[in-house]
């Protein structure tokens, strides 16, 4: 499997690393969120090539992640905005920004804090259950399978197929899929 | 600036993924939430390279998210887990799965559902603030500039120096502990 198809497996997070994946479209989200809007702006804070982030900025846009808005006429200029489809990466950064404040901090701290403006508080977002509201432990969470790959599971049960492992099922799945839809 | 200069950046995005921002990286860390240990598994599940997994998991050990334990002497043979680093990272693949789930998700549905045993409800994971228990929206968070960047906007106030965007500033201030350290 190349890493270029990895959007078959049939994961959510393989899907969504199919998008954002790629080395700088993170920090580019992440800048957007800061307010950075035109090519210039992202070119400047991140460093990145001209031509890389180009290519970025054109494959957020067509997979619905920004959106390209005309700000000038002429000469012609667009600026990139996050769509309600990029608003909803948020937990994915601050999720890695609280994994880098608590792993890779310096002896100068996290380079930000958070306040919630909801509660008027110093904030540390975690990762919670929308049920209880208690915080996630990866022991505490169990998955279920869900339809698609249910019936992938049912269908080598009824096939006297071996069942692969969980790991190995959205590769697994993935590939059956692809066999059916030719 | 190089992707693999990313860590210079006063950010704790940009240091985590200078660790988990590479391709195939993160479902690396997927399967081993999901149990994979062995470098055999790793491979069928996922069908990297043999060459590319190795350069991968060598990197996650030293960047210490796993590990690597003798499980056979003879010959000898090593199995790959996570640490308590490495167990950190799941709110970063939840957040990832939930936006797949809510993004990508094709007819059939999410791929895997949740259960939290904790309140034996069927759960959706989401990002809240530790405070309050509420779901954290973007626009009710505001970030603080930390120890590094304050003392650095400070230093270029006490210059008369323009002070950079928020976006501007972590590639800014890495610069500017560069030229300090040297």
């Amino acid at each position: 499997m190349k890493w270029e198809n990895i959007d078959e497996q049939v994961c959510s997070v393989a899907r969504a690393l199919s998008i954002v994946g790629e080395r700088w479209t993170l920090l580019i989200i992440r800048d957007a969120f800061k307010g950075t809007r035109r090519f210039e702006g992202f070119h400047k804070n991140l460093g990145v090539t001209r031509h890389r982030l180009t290519e970025r900025l054109n494959s957020l846009v067509e997979s619905g992640v920004m959106t390209k808005v005309p700000y000038s006429r002429n000469p012609e200029r667009f600026e990139y905005r996050l769509t309600r489809k990029g608003l909803g990466l948020y937990p994915v950064l601050m999720s890695l920004s609280q994994w880098g404040d608590q792993w890779l901090a310096d002896e100068n701290g996290p380079p930000m804090t958070y306040w919630h403006s909801r509660c008027a508080k110093e904030c540390e977002p975690q990762l919670a259950c929308n049920e209880c509201g208690e915080a996630l432990r990866p022991e505490e969470v169990s998955a279920k399978l869900g339809t698609e790959l249910s019936h992938y599971v049912a269908h080598l049960k009824s096939h006297g197929l071996p069942i692969p492992s969980d790991a190995e099922l959205p590769k697994r799945a993935g590939e059956y899929r692809k066999t059916r839809t030719r």
